[in-house]
């Protein structure tokens, strides 16, 4: 263990801003096996923090993979109906879920993509609407990343495991915003009010669409649903309760409307899918839909991700990040979303955030689709900003408003030191 | 990794031979967070035998102390409905059970004892008739034991980490069968026949009552039920698939009769019980009842066992082991029942096993207890077996057999070599 205090002020970060545990809550913690030394720290500071229970679900790669290489598709699909009445109970309790990612990127690579969807598939139709608790914010959650050896080893592939595992753990606690001598609550409050400041300058200009581009190829016009709502740093749960989803973000993110994106983006980075690195790729948009499309590696994990269902060809978020955002200044690479996304300007092919959407949170997936929302089973993101990038926005009437300039925010107030 | 060949061989012994998973089958192994690499072992193993799906259920005792520590009774009293439909999925799906121990004893000391039974009574009654399905043998279960240095600091306290833990992985694969130029599953073959052999000859006899005496106090009649089977190495499910319950066992086990234990029993060995490790208690029984007790260390642990229940106060099982058992002449005491009941002779308080009984796995509880059996929430296995353990069987007429002379069987039979 590199410095036993950071990793308890990670846990306690995690615990009281990003879940934000309140007192008498269920917590379920989500976390690989191989960590339970890190998932000690934070059961005990759930406690502390007053939790009536916290629960862990333990998970681990190597044995979801061998689960997809010797399983049929067939006996794949059967999910049980008590991983739903699981799921229905914690709901039914109000529970709070941390998830802690910490594997390395790739582990179901060389899986059958047909079988890794048909577990995807039946266990989506299984859960239903159990999904809307985290993706409407009915709860607390948040995903937070913990550094291991096997994570370093495909960040630093020419490193030594002693070494790569200190660059890593050194670059999560920089951009989560641990630091030896700082109060990592503190910062992100000041984070997040920075970030809503963004959000509402976007909203006060209710664009009709932004234009992307760039040097890279990207020239890139997505539509906006009216009444969209620009999201950026925590949320506040129905019960009243502020929460972090994610640490670390750097985003600001709104919801496009799913028959209005048109042109090009080419990907500025990897990305992570169902275990598989696909690389160099790029899509074409006609009226909101992915009609042409390519990649260097790993293309098959793409036409997979794209053939999934009607709504994995369409945008559902849409969200801007600056250039000089700490993830992107530190160079690294994750090979892992909650970081990468960070770094860059990105999109996301399937479901929309119906947070996105002045009352959508209360509407059925039929009128959220009827204000151009998009829906699907799939919600992926992929990075396509750069250092050049250049975003206008476009007004009803026309008018058009610089939001970017070479990578970073022009639309006013005041930047965010730190 | 003390020698990877050993940990392969006693994985496969666990899954081929132990629980015997067969093809299209559902095999859930139950084991600790932090023995990861391990289960691996064993899920790639099962898999390979043709199991179906391989479902692994983890626990961590560091997590499980701090929800004892932080809840109240009535949050540990609640245990939800999806945990008895997860168990009934399986045992509908005829599931089979691996449990792969590896933690230290006295994980719980220090947790008040009202918490401990407060959970055990919720889950029980929660669980209710689906506890039947290992008690009865309606499908395979195996417990099996692996290293771990935590478990090797108490067993040999006076050694280096590295020592300790070389020690424990040495005697566990010896008294496990399991060595570098033998064929384990063979091995256990061969000796689930001896101890066929003996359980043969003493249900034959259907001794009426047994008399314990050795130079450690105990002086103790226990009598045993009508139609009662001595059990002794595998067990048959209704199936028809043969499989060994304990990896290792070395004892013959029958039911005795409820109300038909008289005079004191000494134990030999201290008993690792809700986390606690009680020492030098003795019981003495009128009419199958504990009517007065004592114990040196952790005596309310002891009076927790007892007034857990009515039945907690009973015997359900008694239990012959040769004190030349390999366990027993490894001379290491392991806090843990798996391996020290095979040390000794031994008894257990509470819930007895209705296939030691005529029919008793077709009968209701109610049934059971008419023939004389125990019923309780609790089964505890303690030792009170000598190197100068004498056992006589005593028939109905009043024909007196030596079972036991100087701890070892002598009623025929061929001596086991091994």
């Amino acid at each position: 263990m590199v410095n036993e205090k950071l990793y308890e002020k990670l846990a306690k970060l995690a615990v009281r801003k990003g879940v934000n545990v309140q007192k008498g809550q269920l917590l379920v913690v989500k976390a690989a096996a191989d960590i339970a030394w890190f998932v000690r720290i934070v059961v005990k500071e759930a406690y502390e923090a007053g939790a009536e229970e916290v629960s862990v679900e333990w998970r681990d790669n190597e044995i979801t993979r061998l689960g997809y290489a010797h399983r049929s598709e067939a006996s794949l699909s059967l999910v049980p109906d008590w991983v739903r009445d699981r799921e229905a109970y914690r709901q039914e309790k109000h529970a709070c879920f941390l998830n802690i990612i910490s594997e390395p990127p790739g582990g179901l690579k060389g899986i059958d993509e047909a079988k890794i969807n048909a577990y995807q598939r039946a266990y989506h139709e299984k859960m239903g609407d159990l999904l809307n608790y985290t993706m409407n914010n009915l709860g607390q959650w948040c995903v937070v990343g913990l550094p291991s050896i096997e994570w370093a080893r495909a960040v630093f592939p020419g490193l030594s495991d002693e070494e790569a595992f200190e660059k890593l753990a050194d670059v999560i606690f920089r951009v989560s915003r641990v630091e030896e001598d700082n109060d990592p609550i503190a910062e992100w409050k000041a984070h997040d009010n920075a970030l809503a400041m963004y959000c509402q300058r976007l909203n006060e200009h209710q664009f009709k669409e932004l234009h992307f581009s760039n040097s890279l190829g990207t020239d890139l016009t997505v539509g906006l649903v009216e009444n969209h709502i620009w999201v950026g740093g925590g949320c506040t749960t129905p019960q009243g309760v502020y929460f972090d989803p994610n640490i670390p973000t750097e985003e600001c993110f709104c919801m496009p409307h799913r028959d209005k994106v048109n042109g090009k983006v080419v990907a500025s980075r990897p990305l992570s899918y169902n275990g598989k690195v696909i690389e160099d790729f790029w899509f074409r948009f006609e009226n909101g839909v992915v009609v042409e499309h390519g990649a260097g590696k790993e293309a098959q994990s793409l036409d997979a991700l794209l053939a999934f269902d009607e709504g994995s060809r369409r945008l559902g978020e849409v969200a801007l990040v600056p250039y000089e955002s700490p993830v992107s200044l530190s160079g690294v690479l994750f090979f892992n979303t909650l970081y990468d996304e960070n770094a860059a300007c990105h999109l996301a092919l399937g479901r929309c955030y119906p947070e996105n959407l002045e009352g959508g949170v209360d509407m059925d997936k039929a009128q959220v689709l009827a204000h151009g929302g998009n829906d699907s089973m799939q919600h992926e993101d992929f990075m396509f900003g750069t250092r050049d990038m250049k975003v206008d926005g476009v007004k009803a009437d026309g008018t058009i408003i610089p939001i970017f300039r070479n990578g970073g925010f022009v639309i006013g107030g005041e930047q965010e030191n730190g």
